[in-house]
């Protein structure tokens, strides 16, 4: 069972304050909680039912505390509507320093305020390839459970730099995209090997100061009538159609 | 002010049981409220704040009763967090035949259970020119609140067809595409005009019936580690592919 002073503790971890004082943060359900266990991440303590510990039984793991409980305490220390299975208290990572190749896809976003956008946003990296996230201070919380809930274990795989957004798009040399309602039609823009995507708030847009570095600016063509998509399909579309120009064969070179 | 007995109803309108019954169904907050009076639906009552009424005078619509209220009373009507504009009580839209034509691109959805997935879903379809969604009985219902609200006033443009979808697939004559993990890389599909898309339950995919009837089976290529991508975002990326696709200049046809 989970003492009175360590629920205390684990339920404070939903506030980004206290992940912060504590250098800890929240994994939650099954999944997830299988992805962290497997990745470089310190687990200090796993909080799971008798079934889900025998499940990993096999990991032989005995370099964190493990506490048995019944669901239904998982479900009143955690954020999720129903987990039957665990929840991680896990290490804030050391911060380390963004890596920069000429050669590599960067997504940066610039005050992106929902948790679920932002957590879907790291699964459309993950996917695509990105490992390197670079967002404005105002964006919310990497650790925040409900970032780490939506993606589904992609928080394990790409890692996420909170800057000066203006001041850090002025000292790379990448080439900078933007995604605005208008701009260049991303079907026929031919990205390079490398870059930055710049991504903008979900009510506003990219910022004035963040825009005045944008090099390049695209747009998703529209063929109905829908006023916007949301930012994190935005995301997904245009990684798509970088990945797809990316691939497209190399120009041919002389031999001469 | 909004009697007991209308706001018993308004509240009742929130469960799909009462909107089959009354054949009504709720549109909530400024944005989508103004998309509804502006489309061909019906309209039976208007639940507003005084300021939202002053806003819509110039529409000078004396079809449907106009009810003023309080922020507060809207928030305890409807479902929204917060609505300090509106809620339509709408009448349900007689059920029409769809029009299949060759030409045309169409969305069928086999069993999509989340309401914010398939409202998504409504507001990518309308953003790429698609009018048309069949889908499984099983689906989510088009007139839940949590639809109406992610579609994002996209509900007005697209219309929904509820099908028996293995019944529906057998007897078209377009070109049926399956969204599955494993198909077809949609970079280098050659989409035709016209055509169905088939997308899959969240958790199971498609299922065994719908799939035998599956022409094309089509996969999103990945460039990293993420297990899955969301089924609207995997929607987003396959429209804008069909949609790109279809953009490609024509064939050189001989002119012997």
């Amino acid at each position: 069972m989970v003492s009175k002073s360590n629920a205390k503790f684990i339920k404070s971890l939903q506030l980004k304050k206290y992940r912060k004082q504590e250098q800890c943060f929240l994994v939650e359900g099954a999944k997830s909680v299988l992805e962290v266990l497997n990745s470089g991440y310190e687990i200090k303590q796993l909080i799971a039912t008798e079934e889900f510990i025998n499940s990993i039984a096999v990991l032989d793991r005995n370099d964190f505390e493990i506490i048995a409980t019944s669901a239904k305490q998982l479900g009143a220390l955690g954020t999720l509507k129903t987990n039957d299975a665990a929840i991680a208290v896990v290490r804030i990572k050391a911060r380390k320093e963004i890596e920069l190749y000429s050669n590599t896809w960067i997504l940066a976003l610039d005050d992106i305020n929902d948790p679920g956008n932002l957590g879907t946003i790291l699964r459309i990296a993950d996917w695509y390839g990105i490992k390197e996230v670079v967002a404005s201070v105002q964006t919310a919380d990497f650790y925040n459970p409900k970032v780490i809930a939506s993606s589904k274990g992609s928080f394990c795989r790409v890692d996420m730099f909170y800057e000066d957004l203006p001041e850090f798009l002025s000292k790379v040399e990448l080439p900078i995209y933007g995604a605005l309602m208008e701009g260049e039609d991303v079907h026929s823009t031919q990205f390079g090997q490398g870059g930055i995507l710049v991504m903008g708030n979900e009510a506003n847009g990219i910022s004035g100061q963040v825009l005045s570095k944008v090099s390049r600016k695209i747009t998703i063509p529209r063929y109905g009538k829908a006023e916007s998509l949301n930012v994190a399909m935005a995301t997904a579309i245009i990684c798509d159609n970088i990945r797809r120009s990316h691939q497209a064969p190399p120009e041919l070179v002389s031999h001469n």
